[in-house]
């Protein structure tokens, strides 16, 4: 079941995004080694750092699927490529936040470690060039062809993934902090969740040691990325 | 009908707010000469200037009370001091915006001027050591002790506040392009229009010429406020 690569429709800072050859409805996710942080100011390869990526984004998109979470995933092709849905990505970065970490704790004054009660959902408007500042659901409806009836769909979505992905990663002993979602619209119009989940993109902590688990290891100089990387997907091996 | 001031309760960068004796549930704010921008950095003094917010935002409030809002505004006492209600200040600053121009340019790559239709409301956390960030809805809920339903009733209030505000600054040739409100619960619990609305907190344009009328003139050297805001309170002297 490999699968041929088409055209590179586009490279992005984690990921290279291929036309799949024979269905123009699919794409080719290629996860790349590169790792990046604050809005793209620091900057850092790291060989294998694609293969986690990939893996573990795979690991998670499964689990979400048999809960029942429409999404992209069709299905892993090798080490560091899956096969997804093509969609219109909305260029929105949603973030749900179960607990107090990173920019949140500086822009609003909110101390680390504070727990959110119900978790917080925010809006970012995807966009390099402005620093994906925060929105609010208004500048949404303005700067993107979402609907608010969508909005709230994708909203909903968010705090059930979170559910779902607070079980799956408590099932290998991590907290899950926070993490950013995209949303895109398949060929039919139906929003489904896209991109990619994964220690790039949502903050894991090991429940015993408090340890952290995900970019900010990078991030913050923390120690070996690939190591921490690695114990993730072994964890997940070891259990799914 | 003078009214004796008590204690200085507060000092804001634009006002002082005294304890009006005799009647606990009353303040009186006493209108600064002091102008200030981008977050404080940007400092003058224009004497005189305490006098024109205070007429002009005196005559704003009691057109507003002419059109049903409620607010906090009693009666002008003199000059720079008005008597207004005491109110427990909602940390939020409400931003509505007509028409683009200022910060939402530079954050979110919006075109000056660009109409927006409908309208668009800001939320920002009232907060000088975090700069006035930005919030969505759900901040507001967690960093402040407003309710849902009191959230909503306040954007319903600054939309109709600025349903008013446009006509009665197109009376005397001037469009809003943007206004910034602030809330307060009075003694028994009703949210009430509070603080100012001035050439401070507004921006004007004038109809024939495009000039800016408003503290933008200070934020950008563009000429003599004082002369800008008496030309204000002297349309509205020959209208009102
Ligand atoms: N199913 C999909 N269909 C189309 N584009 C997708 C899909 N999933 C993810 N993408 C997009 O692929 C691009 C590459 O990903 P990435 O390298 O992470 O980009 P970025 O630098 O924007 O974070 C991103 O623009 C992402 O939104
Ligand atoms: N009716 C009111 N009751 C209590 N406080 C008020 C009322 N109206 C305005 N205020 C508050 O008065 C303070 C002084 O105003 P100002 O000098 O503009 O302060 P700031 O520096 O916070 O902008 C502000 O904190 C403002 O919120
Ligand atoms: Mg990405
Ligand atoms: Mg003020």
């Amino acid at each position: 079941m490999t699968k041929l690569k088409g055209e590179l429709l586009y490279e992005g800072k984690a990921k290279q995004v291929f036309q799949a050859e024979g269905n123009i409805d699919q794409l080719i996710l290629s996860y790349k080694n590169d790792a990046t942080a604050f809005n793209g100011e620091k900057k850092a390869v790291f060989s294998g750092k694609g293969k986690y990526n990939n893996l573990i984004s795979a690991k998670v998109f499964e689990y979400l699927r048999d809960k029942g979470v429409a999404s992209h995933f069709v299905r892993s092709l090798n080490d560091t490529e899956q096969l997804v849905v093509k969609t219109d990505i909305i260029p929105v970065e949603v973030v749900v936040r179960n607990i107090a970490a990173g920019s949140i704790t500086r822009r609003l004054g909110i101390e680390e470690k504070t727990v959110f009660t119900p978790p917080l959902v925010e809006l970012f408007y995807k966009k390099d060039e402005l620093g994906d500042p925060l929105i609010n659901d208004e500048h949404a409806l303005l700067l993107t062809d979402v609907k608010s009836e969508e909005l709230e769909a994708i909203k909903v979505m968010a705090l059930e993934v979170n559910q779902h992905l607070q079980g799956f990663f408590e099932s290998i002993n991590l907290t899950l902090a926070d993490f950013k979602l995209e949303f895109g619209r398949n060929a039919v119009g139906d929003i489904i969740l896209s991109d990619e989940v994964s220690p790039d993109t949502c903050r894991l902590w090991d429940k015993d040691s408090g340890a952290k688990m995900d970019k900010d290891v990078f991030r913050e100089d923390l120690g070996d990325l690939l190591q921490v990387y690695d114990a993730i997907l072994q964890r997940l091996e070891a259990v799914v």
